[in-house]
């Protein structure tokens, strides 16, 4: 495997030169009674062999954490080995059972592993970049059949990222005030697109969502660092609780979905640029993407360089707030 | 229908919202018999009713051409009407027949479409940017049976096409040579990535491809603007000879395929900053660029915020290199 910068876009391309799919048979190694397989990197309860929430490596990693990235070029080229690190959050032992079925307790305890392995793997400054993502659903990429969430630890921040971070530090620059907290200044006037909130979180619709039911989750407060703002029991309930009722509500509408953490860069890490990060702690405010994968609807119109999306927010939102989900009284 | 800008990553989306997919229903409008249903802008032989390319409006357009873009804000976010033209190239009165089995002289005669297509609708200043794509099979979105290309005017000029030209323009800045031109002479040295040349054009498979597969054609001479360069009968048959030769090897492993047309943007529109595009001819180098669409391959992993890709260039081109295509005598 390497990583690979296209000379134009500047963006990373991770490659594997493989042409097997990964693949692990009949019988499910995250299901209990596998633990050999895979050393457990975080364990909860901790020693106890009735795991709840169990860290491991991942089987078949796209990133592997020995050595150097030994970034090089090759004439107008540049590459790099794929220094990094891939693990695999298993949320629940029980193989059928997805993480907005499970209980609040038992997604805080989930949300407590990101925590864990984030401030575990910022201690690693090779690594500009951590992040947790969830795909759920074949059609989202979901490849074992067992409910996870991954996380990743890359040598460089991701494209996106970059540009997210760029974008909140030159509105911060203009402003002085965080541009995600103007936006959800926004949302909580207009109200059009919100899908839930309480006093300490809410989740919209993004004005120029990329696809049918994209939602948002974030603190109404100002905070750029998701684990050290969730460092307590409280708060990790506080935030399951919010999450199992969005995510109830998405799948009125979607099984698939990719979620995504976005959160502040691992500023322990070396940056080309002295003080590229120096307001992050003010400009930026870590959310979770969730971006629903309908197949019927995004499969009419592909031209990749434009978004295109059949429904506008408003109405999204508003059928995501009048959804009728089974476990109300439970998730709110 | 509306464009939105993402606040954050400043890329426009585009709005439908609506529940019903567009549908011609039984009948095919595009073949020969329906020239009623909308007119043409383009007609080859000019006013024959035995046509052989045809270009008219698209007849479930995204963008519209009356009016003004009426851009505005709303609170933090911008908006504007889906100003813009979107158009059809119908490429063969065969149902059936789809580009890469056409004759040398036809695929000439879609091409010149394009060039006397982008050359008027570079007239209007409100257009930023048009460019031509083409989705072909069901996979990469082909909404209309008929083989066609299609043709959109957008009073903006599409992110990944705005960073391309920045990237251009900063090379330029650097080296005072077209970065597209130095990957070309780098692809001639080293060879591996190559798919097919001859004096005038190179088809490669790009160092930091986004999918398998992934080819760009474009001229070995420096040139940034497509229309102006093709702008004679004769380079017009000769770019079609050589492209139905990489699309018959593309079909080989793949179907379906995006291909879109990167070239420079409207000069006659109003740009923002002065002098934006003073070093666009220098800087800046048309192409192609061709995206198969793999579905099986593509599916296995979807963070969509790195792209991920199961093979290196080098195999890729060779596989094309030496991929056994039929009409070999015909299309070479």
């Amino acid at each position: 495997m390497e990583l690979r910068k296209d000379p134009i876009t500047t963006s990373w391309v991770i490659f594997e030169d493989s042409e097997t799919e990964p693949s692990n048979g009949g019988e499910c190694l995250l299901c209990p009674g596998h633990e050999e397989v895979s050393a457990g990197i975080y364990t909860v309860p901790y020693g106890n062999p009735d795991w709840q929430v169990r860290v491991v490596p991942h089987l078949h990693p796209l990133y592997r954490i020995e050595g150097d990235a030994m970034r090089r070029g090759e004439g107008l080229y540049d590459k790099m080995r794929n220094l990094g690190a891939h693990e695999i959050v298993v949320e629940t032992p029980q193989h059928d059972l997805q993480l907005s079925g499970q209980t609040p307790e038992n997604i805080a305890q989930v949300l407590r592993a990101y925590v864990a392995r984030l401030a575990d793997l910022k201690q690693d400054r090779r690594f500009k970049y951590i992040t947790v993502f969830r795909n759920q659903g074949e059609a989202a990429g979901q490849d074992l059949a067992h409910p996870h969430s991954e996380i990743t630890a890359t040598p460089f921040v991701p494209r996106r990222m970059r540009y997210e971070l760029r974008s909140a530090q030159r509105h911060y620059d203009l402003k002085e005030r965080c541009v995600i907290c103007d936006i959800v200044r926004q949302e909580l006037t207009q109200e059009v697109r919100t899908v839930a909130s309480d006093d300490r979180y809410i989740a919209f619709c993004p004005f120029a969502s990329r696809v049918p039911y994209e939602t948002w989750i974030l603190p109404l407060y100002h905070h750029c660092c998701f684990e050290e703002d969730l460092n307590s029991w409280d708060s990790q309930l506080r935030l399951a609780r919010f999450i199992k009722n969005v995510l109830l509500r998405i799948e009125t509408v979607s099984p698939a979905y990719h979620l995504v953490l976005h959160s502040a860069p691992n500023t322990n890490a070396k940056f080309e640029q002295a003080g590229y990060w120096k307001t992050l702690a003010e400009d930026y405010h870590w959310h979770f993407e969730i971006l629903p994968v309908l197949t019927s609807k995004s499969k009419s119109y592909s031209l990749k360089e434009v978004y295109y999306n059949s429904m506008v927010p408003e109405r999204a939102a508003k059928e995501l707030r009048a959804a009728v989900i089974r476990s109300a009284a439970e998730s709110s």
